[in-house]
C-alpha cells in the first residue's frame, strides 16, 4: 500500500497530547493546507482562529463544563463558515479535513473538538468571538486540536460497511 | 516536501475525464477511506450512492439543466447525511474529503459536484432517491466525481490568505 493511502487509513482521533508546542513552520503548513481546500465557486467561505495560548484554551474548556476537553493539545483551531455562502458548512468541513491530513502528513495527531461550536455560537460569548478576530457573519462549525499524540492509534473498530449502494 | 503534503497541496478540482472506468479495487479503496472517516460520537451518519452507470449519470445531469455537468467522469458518488445525527453535514463532508484524498493517493482526480444535492433533495425526485437505495431520513450533501483526469492541474490562484487569526 502506498504511504498516502496508509495516512488516510491510519488517521485516528487522539485524545492525549504532549505539551510540546507546534513550530511556526508546522502552523504554516496547516494554514497552507486550509487555504488550498476546494470550495463551491471558489468562495473560500472560511475563517480559522488558531489558539496557541493555553490559558485561553482552558477558558474555552471551562465555558463548556463538564465536557469541554481539549486533551492537553498545544493548539486548538476553531473553524468558522460564512453564513451566506453557497456551501459554507461543507466547504469549511472539508478545509478542516485538509488541516487534519496536513497534520497527519507531519506525523502529528488531531481530534475534532465539536463542543467549541457551542461556545462560539452562544450569543452570551459573542465578545469572545469578536476578541478572537472572527469577522461578522461567520458561524463556528467545529474546532480541531493538533499536537504530538501520546496514544497508540487504535485499530478502527465498529465501522459501518452497509453504507453504500453501487449502481452499475 | 514529503509526498503526503504534496498530495494535499496539489489537489485541484478537475473538470475533464477519460472514459476509462475505475477498477473494482479502486472503488473498494474509495469505500474503505469513507468508512474510516471521523465522526461525532462515532455515529458515521453517512450513506453513499456510487453510480458507475453512465445512463443514470446523464439522467441526473439532465434533471439539472443547463448546469448539471459531471464532466464525463466514469463515477459519480452522491453523499447523504442522516438528518438527526449530531453533526451530519460536517461528518459527511469530511468523509467526502476522505474519498477525494483516497482518489488523489491513487493518482486519480476529482471534482465536487454540488448540483447533485439539488436533484436528490428535490421532493419531485424522491422516487429516484429511493431507487438508488438511500435509506429514509438521509439528505444529500453533495456529489463528487472521480476518474482519470484529462487536465493539467492548474496552480492554485486567488487563494485567500487573510483567513486566520492567531492567538499566541
Amino acid at each position: 500500500m502506498n504511504d498516502k493511502l496508509e495516512m488516510i487509513y491510519r488517521r485516528r482521533s487522539v485524545r492525549s497530547y504532549a505539551d510540546t508546542p507546534l513550530t511556526g513552520e508546522e502552523i504554516g503548513i496547516l494554514q497552507k493546507a486550509a487555504t488550498l481546500s476546494p470550495s463551491a465557486m471558489n468562495e473560500q467561505p472560511w475563517f480559522f482562529v488558531i489558539i496557541e495560548n493555553q490559558e485561553i484554551i482552558h477558558e474555552i474548556e471551562a465555558l463548556h463544563e463538564p465536557s469541554g476537553n481539549c486533551y492537553g493539545a498545544p493548539v486548538l483551531i476553531a473553524a468558522f463558515a460564512k453564513k451566506d455562502a453557497i456551501a459554507p458548512l461543507m466547504d469549511t468541513s472539508i478545509a478542516l479535513a485538509n488541516i487534519i491530513y496536513a497534520a497527519e502528513a507531519m506525523d502529528l495527531s488531531s481530534c475534532i473538538i465539536y463542543f467549541v461550536k457551542n461556545v462560539f455560537n452562544n450569543p452570551s460569548y459573542a465578545k469572545l468571538k469578536e476578541a478572537m478576530g472572527v469577522p461578522e457573519g461567520y458561524i463556528c462549525v467545529s474546532g480541531v486540536v493538533i499536537g504530538h499524540g501520546l496514544e497508540e492509534k487504535q485499530i478502527a473498530e465498529g465501522r459501518k460497511e452497509d453504507i453504500f449502494s453501487v449502481i452499475i
